[in-house]
């Protein structure tokens, strides 16, 4: 065929640096490996971003998503900084983001009946290089049960409580800790973990917990901010928790920072 | 200005007639009065549409907005009836539907301290003209809290409650009950309704009223038509309730129609 | 353990039947068997429900998680009786539904570069069992280009043309057309396809073909329509088409049923 | 009534100071007065929050519900320093975040037929008080149409373009600029801006506008900047351009930052 204009390397007189460029709300099938487990599929909402020059009018938007077709298979937090170095040099850039959203699953075990079935987390996994250097975000969504400290004091008999989220994010390099153990130790820290599958006597023992461990939404954030203190090889963290609150039809919510 | 071509009004030769053609997602500011009170302001996301003839090819979109514009000062399920008329008039068509989905207030006393807040419903209005008779549906979103009868029973201390969802839709003529008639109802078959501001004292009551009201889903889009049964002047209903459990992290749902 | 009472299984006074009763937006993944092809790896947002008689005060929710878990490797049209048979008997109803969404991926070849890429749809499966017989809806939803015929006509260069989706839904028995066949005929009926790499060869061959084809909404669900009026054992179909207006905030739409 | 015990004011033993604790997804309708206009009646989603020390439990949530009840009939830019001061002495707080996003309209007429119509955009405000000093952060949503000059340039005739959006958020102080200020100033860096009410004549009109003035997502971003450097009293801004692509099924992004 013959030559086609390529509008996008024109040069550009406006001198205006993007600082990113790139396309997102891609949905694509990857395989995601979790520290030494089994790889797992799922769907991710993929966005793919690189720096432009001032001088340069375009980025070619299709390499993103020759890119991603490539290694899509192979998705970890340990081979994220290959993905990025690709994506820099193809794309020729000084600095390149690779952000996957996805659905997530461990299969978990009922307290007292021991029945089984998957249940969903999600996913928050962010890598930038700029400069040479490359920093990770590992993100992960955790519902939880939380039941509010202040109802259960002040009643004579039950306590509101409800579905709540924590979203925890660190960043560090490649050596970040597992999804699973972020996952698990937030689970800790709230009036109850959350199950698929719970029969009667399971109910029971969820009930039992979440009373006997009020949280709010302070105690939430704080009680995982407690156990990032200890965690090594962090550079830092952010810990959200919300309270989709039972009695109130707006979230309570709140914020820790740290590292 | 010279005469631009009209392609929506050629003929069509596929003779295939179109149920419904319009806009939707459209936002527009509308007055909403409910029965005898004041016209409340709030934003509404709109859809209109009309039947086409099977030999017309396209309908003409804009006349959707321009009606829109004129008639959303005066918004109100008794003055629906007209506004279709026009609608089918305009657009020449035998049916027309409008669609309305709006935020609603109403201000509530704490059940205690008496403090008072605002608290947000959504508003679900459909008028449908066809054939000359006119059906209007008229819809409320009303979040409530429901406490499980189950987890009550078997535990020890405490209940598993959360924030639920009734959707009530009710059809009939322009004499069908007020908005608020309709939240208050449902209000008062759930566990406890909820409140935008509760201080200490009201957080005591709406906890133990919801843990000696226990409701299931099912109870509670049951308790729902119980009081449907005796409304005089509807044509028909559907109940549909939901609990965003706080021991899952999925939904239990049930729907009861009737009429 | 001790016997711990069953407050589901009491009696109830009110004597109303509840339509449909379970479970929904719960994430699950899923192998999904298209007609005779390899099993495609996704994750479902899964509905299950029953109805239950007015005698009875509530179902067996966990009973609906823990068949999912055992179902969820092969879902497929050809076997959804086979689960509502299932459903229906460990729930004790006369009646089952089973709903699942799902996103699904095509590989698809540029139409100059041959460049390949996924490109994703949306598949809305659900089967309805009641009184002994079963049916079964199959959507997708499918992001199509629409060119405006009348900004092609009366404008000296150019014409505004958008992103726009069809939902094509048909019903019918475990015999229907696969998803690809259903996805493959809706993208023949607009301006234009998509596709998830295009170079720039590639783009120009999709700007000159949906030039060369404009559509309005209304003539986009007519030729889908018109496919299926040949379609061979189908009960009934929906074909809902929206253009997400590149001139308007607000999308244009346009539903035939038929059959 | 009885002295209830205080929860939230027990000492915190953990010693983990709360970077912002607060409520969000509350709905309130509120006045909004841009610039010397007369205000605008809409509902807005409000997110209130206040930093907590690391030796107390927990906030007094009902208190901003509270002080929103008050204020919202007067929200202004103008206003915002007020309500954080007030908010953060209720809260007895060093910093306050008030937050709210709401619909805003303009009456447009069609550049041809002078048809009017509302055309819907989004405001972002965001006061921010941290140790005595406040800024404000005001975003405006802006959809517009795109038209791709790669298309255009390398095809025989038409060019794809779609509905693309800028987000254009600035920081400052109260003497920040207008929103519609803000709006027209986007609007003028497209291919051309959105109408609710275009008749024939108005659509060649946008039409021809469009493809004689093709952007890409870079160019709608940098188009912007250009017009941000030279405006005073300014002390950042951020830009971000996505466009809903009409030839694929996902979106190309950029984002200039500076000040």
């Amino acid at each position: 065929m013959d030559k086609l204009e390529d509008t996008q390397n024109e040069p550009d007189g406006r001198m205006i640096p993007i600082h990113r460029v790139g396309i997102r709300d891609l949905n694509h099938p990857i395989q995601f490996q979790d520290g030494e487990d089994e790889p797992q599929s799922t769907i991710a909402r993929v966005g793919m971003s690189v720096a432009l020059s001032p001088d340069v009018r375009g980025t070619h938007m299709s390499r993103f998503v020759t890119l991603l077709s490539e290694e899509a298979e192979a998705i970890s937090v340990a081979g994220l900084p290959k993905v990025l170095d690709t994506m820099a040099r193809r794309l020729e850039s000084a600095a390149a983001t690779l952000r996957l959203e996805f659905p997530f699953f461990i299969t978990k075990e009922a307290p007292a009946s021991k029945a089984t079935g998957k249940m969903d987390y999600t996913v928050l996994l962010e890598g930038v290089q700029e400069d040479g250097e490359t920093t990770i975000h590992l993100g992960v969504r955790v519902p939880v049960t939380t039941l509010c400290p202040c109802s259960r004091n002040i009643s004579e008999r039950g306590a509101h409580n409800q579905r709540g989220e924590v979203v925890l994010t660190i960043a560090g390099d490649e050596g970040l800790p597992s999804v699973q153990e972020l996952i698990r130790l937030v689970e800790a820290c709230a009036s109850s973990e959350l199950y698929s599958v719970l029969k009667r006597p399971d109910e029971k023992v969820v009930t039992e917990q979440a009373y006997d461990n009020p949280v709010f939404v302070e105690d939430l954030v704080r009680n995982v901010a407690m156990r990032m203190r200890d965690m090594p090889g962090i550079k830092g963290y952010r810990i959200e928790g919300e309270n989709f609150e039972s009695i109130h039809n707006h979230n309570a919510f709140a914020v820790v920072v740290g590292g």
